[in-house]
């Protein structure tokens, strides 16, 4: 239709199902068409003090990073290019630390901004608001598909690795604020491999893995042994009453890659990887594969089979 | 440089100078180049419980239809198409109303989704979010720029009329939520005549216009009987004990657009006015002129000249 050059590529139900998904996506992102042809892709993710920070303990530096941060790891989710960040500010009129509001905003801001231009993708818009409420932000990124083709949840095929970008669990002592978007992982991989499927880990690798598992209409089995476990996890779990395991399997805000590919792939990775011709930075940890039905288990290093849906993993 | 595409047309300050500015520009909307030149344009506002509403008092869908609402008349202020919306919600547990979260959600996005479809601006992403804290909304639109001639803050020259689209004040009463966005009446104007700056009246027609006059560095006289003063304004006077006329002046929320031409543009509206070759809903009141300087002048209907700033409407 003429004038109408705007088309969604992606863009699925039109009520918020529940409260923990996105609205009117069930991807990490949404795809928009935009003139030109190159993909325009929208994602939009909020923090909230007292859910995803703890105001009062974390210097607001950090908390701004985060906020951008975890858009980062959607656009990476979907192997896209960031390139311009929005942000909104709502900022408590009585701040309840040693900063103001106005100090808050600029301390918040400096933090958005350094991993926003890290990252080539600078803040050209937004809003700042304060109530008697507690602090909020909410962070808007566009990104293109370099490669137009953006990696989605859905199309993981039966016979994939399932692989991961680094280790896992035990994000609550720090790495849910310090944590690198692997954006430049994605990208690289996205443009050097044929991927399948793929999304960042923001709820913990069992619980992610069975979203993709459910998009792609296919089931999973992780090798507990192979599962790339995180010094934190480790750490964590002397206190917990927990695993390293647990943590690993369980843990939210890894903000890793979560990848599915073709073993033939992985192996030509794995190849390159040994005569150094992958950037160090890059990581793929194999831990499973897609197969048929709709299950996931977990095979412990005994050859132990269980389901993790059976171990409470994915409530 | 080759592969960066995105260009920032403008792109003003980089820390938020005080909590009621757009972090980041100094207009209704930033406006980027995306690849195959047409412009981007960005927009991103966010309305909160107690400050913008009161959730106990008001219908949930008309707190929806404000979020999108408000950033569709900041759209129009730049005379842009509006293309897709992002949604995000802030949802409190507990909503101390008679509908639980999820139905809050339900009835807050009935409200988003009808003013967006009927903006031909459907909803292709977002977040919801819960927490202890109190209801906020925050929404991005992305628009276009059809005429490649974004309507700016910064372009009134000395010699314009100044002119509103419709009566101003008394808000409060009942057109902060109901009001129509100016979208099309922006594009249609934008289309036909050369206008010099543009915005959407939020803070009040006083202060939005010291804003044009700032950025423009200029001066404007307002004529006191000129002003189109709202049934509501009228309204409101009998129990605020502010006339009319300081609530046209000085009431926020307005949407209406404040534009200024030059004189020949608006006869040439006018006379096409008389023969019926403007649309109907079309208004376009001339209330004053920009003039060198500056300073904002009141001229009353006895030719009494006084300063805003000095009665009080610049604060």
């Amino acid at each position: 239709m003429e004038g109408e050059f705007l088309e969604f590529v992606r863009h699925r139900g039109s009520l918020p199902g529940n409260a923990s998904h996105p609205v009117g996506i069930g991807d990490d992102a949404a795809v928009l068409q935009w003139r030109g042809g190159e993909d325009l892709v929208v994602c939009s993710d909020l923090i909230s003090d007292e859910v995803d920070f703890i105001l009062a303990e974390v210097d607001p530096v950090r908390i701004g990073r985060k906020s951008v941060a975890i858009n980062l790891s959607d656009l990476a989710a979907m192997a896209c290019q960031p390139k311009a960040a929005i942000l909104t500010f709502l900022l408590p009129r009585q701040t309840g630390i040693e900063l103001d509001t106005l100090e808050l905003a600029q301390q918040l801001y400096l933090g958005a901004e350094r991993i926003a231009n890290e990252f080539d993708c600078p803040i050209v818009g937004g809003d700042t608001n304060t109530w008697n409420g507690k602090l909020a932000i909410s962070v808007t990124l566009l990104g293109s598909c370099t490669t137009g083709r953006p990696l989605r949840r859905d199309a993981a095929q039966v016979g994939d690795v399932i692989c991961v970008s680094g280790p896992l669990g035990g994000s609550l002592l720090g790495h849910h604020f310090d944590f690198s978007p692997r954006v430049q992982e994605a990208l690289w991989l996205n443009e050097h491999y044929e991927l399948h499927a793929g999304m960042d880990i923001s709820d913990g690798l069992a619980l992610d893995l069975s979203r993709i598992c459910r998009a792609s209409q296919v089931g999973a089995e992780l090798f507990a042994e192979q599962i790339p476990v995180s010094n934190a996890a480790h750490e964590l779990s002397k206190t917990s009453g927990k695993s390293p395991l647990d943590h690993s399997l369980g843990d939210g805000e890894d903000f890793e890659l979560l990848l599915t590919l073709p073993p033939a792939e992985l192996a030509r990775f794995q190849a390159l990887q040994t005569t150094g011709g992958v950037p160090s930075e890059m990581e793929l940890h194999p831990l499973g594969n897609i197969v048929a039905g709709d299950t996931l288990t977990l095979i412990e290093s005994n050859g132990e089979r269980r389901s993790l849906d059976s171990i409470g993993y994915l409530h």
